[in-house]
């Protein structure tokens, strides 16, 4: 266990009005190097390297980055190409393209100053998104409370959900924060393979936030999982669907089963930027392929042998009939998901 | 997809008939180094260290360790201190400990050379693992290609249980190596951090056995298993309690409840020195926690913050009704396990 004073997160993403200041999550945790963008083309290739990450705050990151395309170059055809290149980056999280088509709809509803209103909307979205992820962390630390039995309780997590995923202090990691100041918490953090999104940025976070935690490899979670110790699994989701299926981070699915199997609640949290209405069930949602050098290779060193291929799925989907509950900045949705989720989209754009 | 021609493996262990030589498995699969050891403290070093692994492999080199040891200082103090360095090398595998008290137990039996019977045991023990093996393969491979889908077939592993692991063939991987030779297979292989056995071994394996395999990081296994392109998971075990209940590779366990999930057989293989009928049931396997380094830090790199906890145990039970087949040199196992496994005991005995 391991534990200790609280210390200031660094924001993962800073907007000067005219620049977008990044901190490097790919250095984290040894190093905090922040990287200055200045347009659609160097935002999308920090979007794909993984610098900036997290669906809700890559949905930020793309509209800044759009912002600041059509602030150079005035003009639709800018527009246009900024927003193919920005939602083309990476295809699993709805809130890089949900951003993407508010700043073009905004853009296109004010042909006269497309800059203004490119930039005013990529500010909206950050600032909702920050009141977003305060309001879901309140709404998910309300149901765990009342859900939970008394007392010291030890929760779950896979990848990374907190302050550098999302504005303010995050999702499923904000939501386990806001509890943390009602209850004493143990959180076992999962590693997340390949990329180790858990052991370098979740540990990082929950150090700086004083929360109690124990970090796992990925493979571990199911022996604690039936050794009756833990009481909840959080995660994000980077998309749901419109019947409640969640795609999520690699390994998801699997925490997902074993909580099932184990009678152990599985909450996900994301804002309502995450609901894809349009995507009937989880069979639709497009998950990520990432090169295979990212499971053979480590920091620059090979661990298998020289073209060994990796089948690396970024994302898995998890049915709806799985997840105990889903919690955004809207409310907190139970199964059936479909009304729910209908309703939050339509309370969000109200 | 990897395939390729095939190349025959070094021997992961050789007796010259006075020193026992190990191919050091921590530098695997990028060098090829070969270690000489001479006595019971240094084999329980490697043992420890994982310079040799693998349940029913620890089991051989201990038995050669004790029988080193008592070659050059042939006193029952001199065996009775190296049988409890050997036996406490490693908690988890019932084969060391079985081995050291086979050696021990011929010893005691002809107190006028002792030496002579240690190193005849340890030379029985070896040969009969070997012998072992290879009949595990075949009732393995006689059990799947009955009871799989006719055609080609997808199978899962975890961890390394081949060549590596075992004299001969090996376990888990002699099965499906056994198998690859009636019908076409793709094997997946979990990587098993922390170690890696899988990404580092268990591909470096199939690569020189010609197989076509994939590897993918554990989190990932859940998605495939649901995908319905995966017809077995086949894995070894390191101890198997009077129950059936099976301790392996933490991760086996989730692998396990996944299986079951998605109705996919799970099959676990290994010679009958792992049962162990003293043990009623797998709450009385002992399980080994590791260091946290291991988690840590990643081909020599730390990844999460300075003094990070990680919960490190290196193995999990799974519950002998997730279990589909225990496969042995005696045969096949199906549950209730109980009355099998003491028979299977007795056979091996006889």
């Amino acid at each position: 266990m391991t534990a200790g004073p609280r210390v200031a997160t660094p924001p993962p993403l800073r907007w000067d009005g005219t620049a977008l200041h990044l901190l490097d999550q790919t250095r984290l945790p040894g190093e905090e190097v922040v990287v200055t963008l200045s347009g659609a083309d160097d935002t999308a290739a920090a979007i794909k390297r993984l610098a900036v990450r997290g669906a809700p705050l890559i949905g930020v990151a793309a509209a800044y980055g759009l912002a600041m395309e059509v602030a150079r170059t005035p003009t639709m055809t800018a527009l246009e190409r900024g927003a193919a290149v920005l939602a083309g980056a990476r295809p699993t999280a709805r809130n890089l393209g949900w951003a993407v088509e508010r700043v073009v709809a905004a853009a296109l509803a004010r042909p006269d100053d497309v800059a203004a209103a490119a930039r005013a909307e990529a500010e909206a979205i950050h600032r909702e998104d920050e009141a977003a992820s305060a309001a879901l962390a309140r709404h998910g630390a309300d149901a765990l409370d009342a859900e939970l039995p008394p007392g010291p309780v030890t929760v779950m997590t896979h990848c990374n959900t907190g302050a550098l995923a999302a504005s303010g202090r995050g999702t499923g990691l904000a939501v386990i924060a806001d509890l943390a100041e009602r209850r004493e918490i143990h959180v076992l953090a999962c590693e997340a393979r390949p990329l180790l999104q858990g052991a370098r940025l979740t540990v990082w976070e929950l150090r700086r936030l004083g929360i109690a935690h124990s970090l796992l490899v990925d493979a571990a979670a199911a022996g604690l999982l039936r050794g009756g110790a833990v009481h909840a699994v959080v995660t994000g989701f980077d998309r749901v669907a419109a019947n409640g299926d969640v795609a999520n981070k690699v390994g998801t699915y699997g925490l997902a089963v074993l909580a099932h199997h184990h009678r152990i609640p599985f909450y996900v949290a994301a804002p309502t930027s995450t609901i894809d209405l349009d995507c009937k069930s989880g069979a639709g949602i497009p998950i990520e392929r990432r090169p295979p050098s990212e499971v053979t290779t480590f920091a620059g060193r090979r661990i298998a042998p020289p073209a060994t291929f990796a089948e690396n799925r970024a994302f898995d989907v998890t049915p709806a009939d799985l997840v105990s509950a889903i919690i955004t900045e809207e409310g907190i949705a139970k199964n059936p998901y479909g009304p729910a989720l209908a309703e939050f989209v339509r309370l969000a754009q109200g």
